[in-house]
């Protein structure tokens, strides 16, 4: 044992070192997480350390409590600033509003301003498994279960694995206790209110008085930022972890279970928030299983939540297929529900229909339950985005979704999606791991800040939290003419980075054609044979003799009619259709000619070429993000420029896989050539359908095994 | 034993199936290879099997005596044709004249013209071993020695070693006796009247009578297609297989035992041409191990062939570091030997002073050694040009080479080269294996194809022989407008391929930047502790914080003064020194504005520009190389289409490594970006650098090795 321990004190004096300053540790703050136990403190410590200019005053000023919990107001006059707000934790946001403004360059002189959040919860999921690995996660293990007593493999004699020891997969030795100080000042920082610590693929155990326990701690570390504690349960916990023989919600002993469960949870953890529910999704139990509807299972679980003012967000990610068009399930399932639910339940829906993909229509069931209260899940984690490999900003994809929301429905999405403001939501799977830069690399910090802000006000531009997170981030302590032109060269990248990826992954509506698993690389050709076919990427892309694309349109499965009248008309018809949804709603010939934007121009081609040349854009901008960064070399720090640049190039050459995967895959189909203008394949097609990437759901891919297979 | 040969008959009868008419196998030919044992007889069969038109006329005309050996004249008068030469070997090359005029659609109903050889040896070298490996060979096994004893590891008991019959690399079951008249009749219809079937690293095994016997039977296979043979020796035999002390050129033991072994030899091949020697080269002994010079030990080896009209091919390539400039080794080496050699021996010379890079400038000696015979030596295996995985059409690199001698001494080479026309010969390292397309892939053979046409007529142009070539061998029976289309394409991929890889290998003057041992990849950065200087690339780049390139200028090495004056003046100054040889005799500083061409455009640049121009280009031209093969799909047989695809998107994907590793290494002196219009870099310097292909100089690379590291 004696060994196991000195190999773990060398292992923390190497680890402690190198995460410095310059690792990305510091996300996008200056200065400490201040350990305050009360919200007014920690706002002071903050302006303390950050904040240049006048003493600021601080006051909680109850006329301001017409406004949503947490708004405030900032006056500054003459380099002094008071901030106002109903609440304590709005004098917290309005401090870390004040240092933003000032460490972005903006009037801190004399100013005044209102700030009001575009919704009431603001949470992150995080799909961390008990065992401290994550699903879908590109950024090392938890920082929330790492200490459970089954994150590290133990002998019958108590002694740690000694892999485990020797690969902590680059987990740097903070005390778990500082580490959750920072995430709760980060989120914080840019007003994110809630979390939930463990997957929705959840382990009956974190109901149990163990588990419960280690909640309580992480809800006591959180709360001082006001942050409240939620927990992703399994539906079938009265069985597991209760020893029932049902989990039937109309069973009284269930009732019971969870009525009892409930209240032992607000005993440890009073502010707690509520649960996250996957039922009857990919395996997990439900209230289908006993014969009862989603709202029924919901509501059993929001009843007992109601005394103490928790809420049940009950997810819609469902498809079991009872229709051949996968996209219409969760709509099929949910709509008729609607006005089942109790208050307190809200249904979390994915921003699209089918998962997380690069760019998918906006989910049919936004708008279409008025009766219910409903909230979007969006994805942070890059599990269909290159992972941590791919620099991908994510912001232009979440306000796409919500200006299509809001053009359809005719009015923000906040409004649309719950009548009254009675309760309003914002959730995203978060990318936070225990990797020294919090999210795999410097870059994916951006999309954790986008999602905070966009909840926090869902009418900002990508471009403009761009600007603030790299000037922040990348830039802090810099305003000199080669650093503005530095950040300019970093938001070219942000900002181009989501089209490229779309381009060259699944242009023109094309979606789902990832590799098996990991949906990492393309993999347009497999076939795993008795495999659900909607886990296939031949069911989304329908590619034959005669074509290419998924005929949702009237004539098809008829996904298009579950939207309102106005908009499916213009779906319907593949030449209304939006050229970027085509291939999602149509069923496309080959040679049929389109009209659709490549890069800045507008061309009329067919099919075929149309696909070509945007694999082609993809892979060009992919270089072009290079040069993007290459210009930042000397302005921001070596070790981070190294290794964006590394990624960036493994992205140019992923790319390229991209391109010439799904080209010369669709190419047996279309049996026409590349246009001329068009790179021909440097891959072919039997090596790169042999690829088999050794990926699990659960673990951070190795960079060594994904260079290995390119 | 059973179960061996039943593997071996099925494996006979599978390998049988796969040599069909569309695998190259062909070559440039129609029909099969006659088996007549008299030279008019083998015309005669040519002609009926593949002439169309009225019945040649063949006549013996002692009157064409004047002319050298071979030469013939053909007159076609309303489509009947009379070949008329000395000898029947003229009428032989006659009939293959004939044939392909009327095969590459030339007018063959009434005309007149008169051939004559540039060189009276036209030599093929074959670096085979005794053992079948090839060295240098990517096509293969040996076509010469794949039956004897040592080929195949057997064990105790006799028994073939199963992993050898299992993977004969590709061997296709053709019986050897065949096989090698195919060899015969390929050459013969290209002019070809010399081979030496055993590698310049020689066995002393050769000569003895167990192997005499052997070479003795493919010489009577090769004779009655004007074939004579030769054989590679090792300077130390008398002392390996002849059980003497010594092999002192002095010693009379020595002399007399190469006189017995020459007679032996001229006894079993009346025709015998005589010996080809490395000596002191590379490890391999020679007379400088006695203390005699490279005349000294030559003169001895040809007075005992003189009697039998046997010659000496010796060879100049040495570089025992006597000088820090490997480029003037062999220079300071023999010419001060001019005059000392007996005329029966003629100097075979590279025609670079390095090594057959895919540009060097040509060999100082050439024009050096009045008093002495010398020939060209080139390199149609593509040992620095890429494998067979690269497509290279060598022409235009021998072209240049021929030019540039002649302008240099202000005549053409034959008669440069030799005084008074006495012997005149020209040679090259063929790429020929057991492969079923013989060189690799179909490509390939086009060099093969080309040094048999320049040997024949070193007047010819590049463009002239690709165009035969590929009428010849890819279009053969196909004269429609869609096959010249795609001949065009054909062959704008073919002369532009050298270049090409110039450029993306090794440009402006650059020289043996390639891997370790294999010569492969780039490997700029090679770097292995205790090796020769000469044999690590930064040796010949000389990168450094100033420049880069090897200063042998009159202010380094100074070899520019082996050149004659005028020509040694233009070199000397970086002014007008040819821009693709600046590199090569300069150190330039990166800053510095060079003007140089790159593709179609001349540019005023600096130097780091320059090269990250030429680099792109590179790559770019890789890319357009793809295009102009994929315009001939369908004109070309499907799988001859798919092989030629394959490698050309290696290609293509080697281009971007050589140039990642290539700018990122010499980036590391320069400290300069690439330039707006060259694409970053998408491998890592780090992860280039640990590559290591297990490809030895013996063995053909595997391409799932290939593969498997990029």
């Amino acid at each position: 044992m004696k060994k196991h321990l000195t190999l773990l004190t060398s292992l923390s004096l190497f680890l402690f070192n190198i995460v410095s300053a310059h690792d990305g540790s510091q996300l996008w703050l200056q200065g400490t997480a201040p350990a305050a136990t009360n919200t007014l403190g920690i706002a002071k410590a903050e302006l303390a350390q950050q904040w240049k200019g006048g003493t600021p005053v601080l006051q909680v000023n109850k006329s301001m409590k017409g406004l949503s919990a947490g708004s405030f107001s900032i006056t500054i006059q003459a380099g002094t600033p008071t901030i106002r707000s109903a609440s304590e934790v709005g004098l917290l946001y309005g401090a870390y509003h004040l240092i933003r403004l000032q460490q972005t360059g903006a009037n801190v002189r004399d100013t005044s301003l209102v700030e009001s959040p575009s919704y009431d919860i603001r949470i992150l999921n995080h799909w961390d498994n008990l065992n401290g690995t994550i699903e879908r996660g590109y950024a090392g293990r938890s920082i929330f279960w790492r200490n459970s007593a089954d994150q590290m493999r133990r002998n019958a004699d108590g002694e740690v694995n000694e892999e485990d020891l020797l690969h902590p997969k680059d987990a740097p030795e903070i005390p778990s206790v500082e580490r959750l100080r920072q995430y709760a000042r980060a989120n914080a920082s840019i007003g994110i209110n809630a979390y939930v610590p463990d997957n929705v693929n959840a382990s009956p155990k974190v109901l149990t008085t163990e588990y419960l326990l280690e909640v309580q701690k992480m809800a006591d570390i959180m709360r001082p930022y006001g942050i409240r504690t939620y927990l992703a349960i399994n539906f079938a916990s009265p069985m597991v972890i209760g020893g029932l023989s049902t989990a039937d919600p109309f069973d009284k002993n269930v009732q019971r279970w969870w009525t009892a469960k409930v209240k032992e949870i607000y005993k440890l953890i009073p502010d707690f928030g509520g649960f996250l529910v996957k039922a009857n999704s990919e395996g997990q139990p439900g209230p289908n299983d006993f014969g009862r509807t989603h709202a029924e299972g919901a509501n059993m679980l929001a009843k007992a939540l109601k005394p103490f003012g928790g809420i049940v967000m009950w997810r819609a990610f469902v498809y079991s297929p009872s229709d051949p068009d996968r996209a219409k399930q969760a709509y099929l399932e949910f709509q008729p529900l609607d006005g089942q639910f109790l208050d307190n339940v809200i249904i979390q829906i994915k921003n699209g229909p089918i998962d997380f993909q690069p760019r998918e229509a906006y989910s049919a069931l936004f708008g279409a339950m008025p009766q219910t209260r409903q909230m979007a899940e969006w994805q942070i984690t890059q599990e269909y985005l290159g992972h941590s490999n791919h620099i991908a900003y994510l912001a232009p994809m979440w306000t796409e979704f919500l200006q299509q929301v809001k053009d359809v429905a005719h009015c923000p999405i906040n409004n649309a999606l719950s009548p009254a403001r009675a309760l309003t939501a914002i959730s995203a799977v978060s990318n936070v791991g225990n990797s020294p830069s919090w999210c795999g690399n410097v870059m994916a910090q951006s999309n954790w800040y986008a999602f905070g802000r966009l909840a926090w006000n869902d009418e900002l531009s990508a471009c403009q939290i761009a600007d603030e997170w790299a000037r922040l981030t990348l830039f802090p302590d810099c305003h000199d003419a080669a650093a503005t032109k530095a950040l300019a060269s970093v938001k070219s990248l942000m900002l181009r980075s989501r089209e490229t990826i779309v381009d060259y992954m699944m242009p023109l509506g094309l979606h789902h054609q990832f590799a098996w698993g990991h949906h990492y690389g393309p993999e347009p050709y497999c076939d795993i044979p008795g495999a659900r076919p909607d886990w296939m990427p031949s069911y989304y892309a329908r590619a034959d003799r005669e074509g290419l694309g998924f005929n949702r349109s009237s004539s098809g499965s008829n996904a298009t009619g579950q939207y309102p009248a106005d908009y499916a008309r213009l779906l319907d018809d593949p030449e209304t259709c939006p050229y970027e949804l085509l291939l999602w709603f149509h069923h496309v010939p080959w040679g049929k000619t389109i009209q659709h934007r490549c890069g800045d121009r507008v061309v009329r081609e067919n099919l075929w070429n149309a696909l070509c040349h945007h694999y082609q854009h993809g892979l060009d901008e992919a270089r072009a993000m290079q040069r993007d960064w290459e210009r930042c070399q000397g302005q921001v720090d070596a070790d981070t420029f190294a290794d964006i640049q590394r990624r960036l190039r493994i992205q140019a050459r992923d790319a390229q896989w991209w391109k010439d995967g799904c080209l010369l895959y669709f190419q047996t189909f279309s049996c026409l050539p590349f246009p001329d203008d068009v790179e021909p394949a440097v891959h072919d097609l039997d090596k790169l359908r042999a690829i088999k990437l050794g990926i699990t759901n659960y673990e951070c891919p190795s960079q060594e095994l994904l260079d290995s297979v390119r």
